[in-house]
């Protein structure tokens, strides 16, 4: 195993309802003696020395440390100076590729059975390069930024997570009949990619066709990779399938370290009221363990949470039950107590 | 009423399908007796001075004395030097909104039921702007270009467009979150056009949003609109929920002119073998005839087409039937005749 002795982890709980929620994957993680330590730190945002708000220096220095890291929501403060921390954060480690499988869960009905589908998402560049400039007034641009080594390094991940999982196809997901020269590149570095894996099938698709054909038959995709804001909009897509942000977790992958965490808002209207689902972070935690090549701890917490699920009796609000997040927390301990 | 006497208007029957679907939809107007001349010219991609391919001089002197057009699908010819003709055409003729009404049909079912919104995209610019370098070997860049003309017109078009047609809503779809200052200034251009129609209320979504909630409930959705590429995206997710690409229309509106197109593909495999479905260029054709203000002529062929879909006697191959194209069209036409 990679990660012999007991390693810490850096725990970002987040604002909102992600203290609750990081609570509770604690405490499932107790109950199934998963032989790791938590290092909570806060990410309220700090004003720099520059004037910008950012990560604080704390959060950093421990996800450096550490290498990895289970994370809430986060809010972007309204106002100016203010970007997205979750955004920060993905820059600041370099996280290059976004994991969001989607699943239909057991138990939890919605129009669609059987999605099965994983979306990797480059991470760092494309539409969320952050440079934008108005030439004129009333004449804006943003710059979309594709780069060879960001492209393939993705598509490198892309393909090896396919095969490492047991897939066996991968969809480029493109506009590259109209963006020829940046997702041309994009392209181009996963046919590349691609043949160093004979035994996975490569596909490739226009973003507009796979969004019609997705809801209409999911189940004819397997994993998928694309540029950075494509996997914005088909990883909410596809999550919306199987029931929401509040089912799916998600994975940000880097070359020395990994953040993992639950994409739905933070919630306020029912903060701090036991009201949460925490099975987005919960999954999270499960994909984080499996990273960490703590793959038997990660197969008893996804069970037993899938179990209440399908069991149904104590769903939170959002999945239509009447359940409170301790109560629905406490269920999931049980089972994994007893297994 | 604007066009009084007999209009013409030009006819681009396209690539593949494209002549057959054509000629059905003549047949239906003509049993329709509706009061326009057809010009059909050709779009066949031609080689102009500067080595680069478009359209043929024909076909744009045809669109600019008609001020109208019916379009089928156009394949774009592969190699170097060849861009898209169905992009070159929104650009020659400003066509600034594309407007895609997608609507469940009674008697195609799909998982969704009573799915009802029009999507209206900025049809000239945005990510589709054309500008892309190549800053140094291995690093593109692509320009996403908002400007406030173009956003100002569209936003004013969908928001006199829901007003026209009873529409109570209009969404607007953005990623100001990421891309501030280009979606941040269409954002604020829809604002401002929202102030002239109190009577139509506005709602701000981000893209990604939008899509994971269009897959759970549609019918939370009326009027949207959107810059470029969301548009391309969502329309196509629309489509996807009533059926595709067959059965939905589009038109695309200019200050000096308008064409409608059926959006699906060429198809060659079926080309010629009078097993194409017609309905989405003569739904197309339907919305072009409202446009002109022949509206009894519009709403009697659209009745006639609904009514053969729901009967489900002569439904074309992809619509799961075995009817022809030329008996697809024959019904209808019988229907018109005897209405
Ligand atoms: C919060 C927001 C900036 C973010 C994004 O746009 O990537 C979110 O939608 C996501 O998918 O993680
Ligand atoms: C054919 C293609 C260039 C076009 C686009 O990307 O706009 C198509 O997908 C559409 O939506 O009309």
């Amino acid at each position: 195993v990679r990660f012999a002795s007991t390693r810490t982890v850096t725990l970002i709980p987040g604002d909102g309802i992600g203290p609750e929620i990081s609570a509770a994957v604690q405490k499932i993680f107790s109950a199934a003696q998963v032989p790791i330590n938590w290092e909570p730190v806060d990410v309220t945002s700090v004003k720099g020395p520059d004037g910008k708000f950012g990560i604080p220096q704390a959060a950093i220095d421990s996800v450096n440390k550490n290498e990895i890291g289970l994370k809430g929501p986060l809010m972007t403060p309204i106002g100016k100076g203010h970007r997205s921390l979750n955004l920060a954060l993905r820059k600041e480690f370099n996280l290059y590729a976004n994991v969001r499988p989607c699943k239909s869960l057991d138990g939890y009905e919605t129009l669609y059975k059987d999605v099965d589908v994983v979306t990797i998402r480059e991470n760092t560049e494309g539409e969320y390069s952050g440079i934008e400039h108005e030439i004129v007034p009333g004449v804006v641009q943003s710059i979309k930024l594709i780069t060879e080594d960001a492209s393939r390094r993705v598509a490198d991940f892309a393909f090896s997570y396919a095969k490492a999982n047991g897939r066996s196809k991968v969809t480029v997901v493109h506009k590259a009949n109209i963006m020829r020269m940046s997702d041309g590149l994009f392209l181009r570095c996963c046919r590349e990619a691609s043949k160093k894996f004979p035994e996975i099938k490569m596909e490739e698709r226009y973003l507009d066709t796979v969004c019609l054909t997705m809801v209409q038959d999911p189940s004819q995709y397997d994993v998928l990779v694309m540029p950075n804001l494509y996997g914005d909009i088909l990883s909410d897509l596809c999550a919306g399938l199987v029931g929401g942000l509040g089912l799916t977790p998600s994975g940000n992958i880097g070359l020395n370290g990994a953040i993992f965490e639950s994409v739905h808002g933070t919630a306020p209207d029912i903060a701090g009221q036991d009201k949460a689902n925490p099975t987005a972070l919960l999954l999270s935690a499960v994909m984080m363990l499996r990273y960490m090549e703590l793959g038997t701890y990660a197969n008893k917490i996804e069970k037993a949470c899938f179990e209440v699920i399908r069991e149904g009796n104590k769903l939170t609000g959002d999945l239509g039950g009447k359940g409170k997040c301790s109560e629905f927390t406490d269920e999931i301990c049980k089972k994994v107590e007893s297994s």
